[in-house]
């Protein structure tokens, strides 16, 4: 499927090409010591999960223009953000297999470069003739942080219910990845019920993508994924698995698990992945996002066919089967 | 002089009450867990130095408007999220004789919370019919990022010269002082050459205004003042009294200084300040803020008389006359 994937890329690749210009150009300072921290975030930036879906749900819906180009890169580059402000939160020293910000740097040089992006941002997308994108990125970023204050908020809550954790992962993902899509169709000139739905696409996408990441955090294999694994579990941050683990297991399962959540040995991750794997839990939470993807990709059926429709639905595909 | 501050501040209090009815309205959230963070903040607000500002200039060039009122609050919810996340950078205890976010919550809390600060304050201003004042905001944003890594690009920097520490601080805090006369003075129908000559004002006004702030930060009163003081130095930041003495003092003095700076003594601020405050330094300091102060009067001569105008005058004089 990466193959079929790759493929459709090939039709946004010029797009592509044209966001990498313009991050680098509206990241330029006069200032050595700031295109230094700079030029070291975009050696980890990732695979444009954010630009593509802009990209494609606006060709899914009309011409792309200057302005997608311009948007896309703004939607990168508040994601870019977030990561390295979550290298700060999460403590992690491994991101894409280089060193975070954080750790090279310290958490002053990571605050400051996740302020300096967001505010570059902000800036690149007032650049717009039309303030309606500076609207739905404003709100959107509001919303991620909403996702993120009431993800620490529930740290160490081990009694976090389903209905929670999915408020939190639809902000804090969901809503950046609808944002995406909603801002591709709305200024390819797409009619209200279309943006409304590549909106609600999205925002299924980047929910079902966060249930698939929170499960290779656990159960992923660190050098493929490319990050160190065990994050969410040392943080106190519960997901999926471990949320159902604990609603459904035997009682001195649930018990055992607990106690390793709350305990500080060094086997920890082994052993709570050698718990749940055997248990229906990760079944559970694999299913729950292949069916959370499958909403999405029922909301583009009204979505006339083109190439640039198959490629978002191998997205919403791509996000839960990622390799765990 | 702070009586004659008082009076004056009478002639903007209706715009002041606006302001924080305005504040707290964009912040709510439908968390819980958010309110009882930005309730925090609120207790901790400061002099609303900006919005008087930018609320003044408008006065001195026209009306004040609906207009005026909101972008007073952006500029003040910026101010408030670099303090946020400046505590995280200072690693501060006390600000405002209360305790700092991140020593209450964590320096992730504090990390997400200026964050959340900073989205509001987009969000709040693409509010507004047009896009000037994102595009000023954002601009100013950039500038102020720049000037915090630049700040700590030099930490321990005991040869920086007062050419870069001025370049740190006209970003860090000049610029947004700059953006609040330009936005007061622009957003009331101010001509170009107006709006320039207001703009050149906050910019003076803001740097003269952390000449002092650096001053007091080494010389103030701890229980005056409401912070922990020789956080700079504790931080490895070099103020001007500490750059003009290595570059002045007799040798032996400029070797002792350096040494304290280097080390870790526990007396070492007291020192510091015995070693400096008999030297031309500190005199050195309070005349350039002088200066500076005097500067940013000079560009309001050719604004019309008015209370308004007076009233910063007198905001130029106390950013400079406040107690060390």
């Amino acid at each position: 499927m990466s193959a079929a994937l790759a493929n459709l890329d090939q039709c946004i690749a010029a797009e592509l090409a044209a966001v990498d210009e313009i991050f680098a150009r509206e990241l330029a300072s006069d200032l050595a010591c700031v295109n230094v921290l700079v030029r070291h975030v975009g050696r980890f930036r990732g695979k444009m999960l954010r630009p593509s879906l802009l990209l494609l749900s606006a060709k899914a819906c009309g011409p792309i223009t200057r302005d997608h180009h311009v948007l896309a890169t703004v939607v990168e580059m508040v994601h870019m953000a977030t990561l390295v402000h979550d290298d700060v939160l999460d403590e992690a020293e491994l991101r894409r297999k280089g060193a975070t910000i954080n750790h090279l740097r310290g958490n002053e040089a990571a605050v400051l470069l996740g302020d300096y992006l967001i505010s570059h941002s902000y800036h690149l997308c007032s650049s717009l003739a039309s303030q309606d994108a500076s609207r739905i990125i404003a709100a959107t970023t509001n919303r991620v942080c909403e996702g993120e204050l009431l993800q620490i908020d529930n740290r160490n809550n081990f009694d976090l219910d389903e209905e929670t954790y999915l408020q939190i992962i639809e902000r804090k993902t969901g809503a950046l990845c609808a944002a995406c899509c909603l801002l591709g169709a709305k200024f390819a000139g797409a009619d209200e019920a279309t943006c409304r739905r590549l909106e609600r696409f999205g925002l299924a996408l980047g929910t079902a993508f966060q249930i698939q990441d929170d499960l290779l955090d656990i159960f992923g294999d660190a050098a493929q994924v490319g990050k160190t694994l065990g994050i969410d579990i040392n943080k106190g941050k519960m997901t999926l698995p471990m949320i159902h683990f604990l609603r459904t297991a035997p009682r001195e399962h649930r018990h055992l698990l607990r106690s390793l959540l709350e305990g500080r040995e060094a086997d920890k991750i082994d052993r709570i992945v050698s718990l749940i794997a055997p248990s229906t839990s990760l079944a559970y939470a694999r299913r729950r996002a292949l069916e959370i993807a499958n909403a999405a990709r029922a909301d583009l059926a009204e979505v006339p066919a083109s190439p640039a429709r198959q490629a978002l639905e191998l997205m919403a595909e791509f996000a839960v089967t990622r390799p765990v």
